[in-house]
């Protein structure tokens, strides 16, 4: 599974979009950012793809974590995001009700 | 419950500390931040309150929304962090066993 790479000029809906998919497919989708303006656009795309989500029946939640990346030789500290469906979910199950 | 207001200059030890307090007397939690560096501090907090309330026993995971708020007047759009047990926790209960 590809983590999506998101920057401080990254479109949001294109992020949420791209969070969707990968999600629909794996169950789970990493993002990743660096710097205040990217963190901000990966958040808002987090907002737009849990809204796209919950339209497929999915309570979708996120945790995050520092992450070290290697930036042209440079280590940099990102922040990388990872969304799950809040309850544990077993390949072939239908997605679990929304929490009340 | 008070909403924990992060701006771009807030501490993010001290963010995550609010954080942390919050959630064991609630079992919840709401952070604001309007603007990028702010959003920015914010999840470094969520960051660092995940590692404290792990230490707790809690695996918490966070939701987002947009929430519009007033500020002198105006309409502005902030980013509404909610932090939550991963699984529903009964009044009473102790807190649910980390996912594997």
């Amino acid at each position: 599974m590809d983590v999506i790479k998101v920057s401080g000029t990254s479109r949001t809906s294109a992020v949420a979009g791209a969070i969707a998919g990968v999600f629909r497919e794996n169950k789970r989708a990493e993002v990743q950012a660096i710097g205040a303006g990217a963190v901000n656009q990966a958040v808002k795309a987090l907002v737009l793809s849990r809204g796209y989500l919950a339209e497929d029946g999915y309570d979708v939640v996120f945790t995050a974590e520092f992450s070290d990346v290697d930036i042209d030789g440079k280590v940099r500290t990102a922040i990388k995001i990872t969304v799950q469906s809040r309850l544990p979910v077993t390949a072939g199950d239908a997605p679990p009700p929304s929490s009340p």
